[in-house]
């Protein structure tokens, strides 16, 4: 049971949004650019970065929707996306994408955790400055998604067809666009 | 020197923010809505959380910034906020304010932290659910303000004077009204 009364019958992030519709539009906004804006990496790979964070938080629903999100962009491939959360760096994503779920690994853990050598990692693989500073800011942000989720105990069905149809109408329509 | 080229002379989160307004957008108005919006806990108590939270999260800029914030609104009162941060707990804070102090700490080593207890706590003291639910989101939103801080590597200088005199002006002028 979530830690305060929540509008009923809505899973994870999207009862307390619906508490508090004030903070949940910079919320969505914030997503919506991060994971769906103007960006030379792919709506699948920043959402793929922002439900590897959400794994290591171990917050279940902001893996199970993101994953779903991500997997609908990837051409429907939850494969990849169980590969990414259990081993990144054996999956077979390109060399630049693993250097920057690097980069959000230690963001995850802390934002001193960030070191010159993983920043040298990512630029040998190509990345530019925006799409690293987008990396830790998606990394950062999935810290606060997911602490919000669990530390109101929010309701988090377990149901993957539910995150599967959900996740695709994100996919296609966008953060904050559907009630 | 920050992991990727920013603009010069902008202390802590207005580096990134001046590098990528497009973002700094959300994340200035969830401040603004979190820390200054219509409230039944005074901006004071709220900005302590941010600075408690960001204290925890070992993050100088973001602690020295709303700590000069949170002393402003509270008189010039910066052994209040020393205290606060040092040992909340025998402060000289309400008994309410403790206890959403506890919950934001839960909050910020991971969202599962937050138990059953230390709600029950917080609402003997007093608290609403519209009090719970933004004690949460602050200090899931100051995890990741922090992270973004120390992620990037931001210029954060350590004169005090100036995080007093941005710190007035903040707590004067709001989020993201300045440049």
């Amino acid at each position: 049971m979530p830690h305060i009364t929540l509008p009923d019958g809505l899973p994870g992030i999207r009862g307390p949004m619906a508490f508090r519709p004030e903070t949940a539009k910079p919320l969505n906004e914030l997503a919506e650019i991060l994971l769906r804006g103007p960006s030379t990496l792919t709506p699948g790979e920043r959402e793929l970065i922002a439900t590897y964070v959400s794994s290591e938080n171990d917050c279940f629903f902001c893996q199970s929707i993101h994953g779903a999100v991500a997997a609908y962009h990837l051409g429907a491939n939850e494969k990849l996306v169980q590969d990414v959360k259990q081993d990144y760096q054996s999956a077979p994503v390109s060399a630049k994408l693993k250097s920057l779920l690097n980069i959000a690994g230690k963001v995850q853990k802390g934002g001193k955790q960030v070191k010159e050598e993983d920043i040298a990692r990512a630029r040998q693989e190509g990345a530019t400055d925006l799409e690293i500073h987008d990396t830790v800011l998606i990394a950062a942000a999935f810290s606060m998604y997911n602490r919000y989720v669990d530390g109101l105990a929010t309701w988090q069905p377990d149901d993957p067809a539910m995150y599967r149809a959900r996740g695709a109408l994100t996919a296609r329509e966008g953060y904050g666009k559907t009630a």
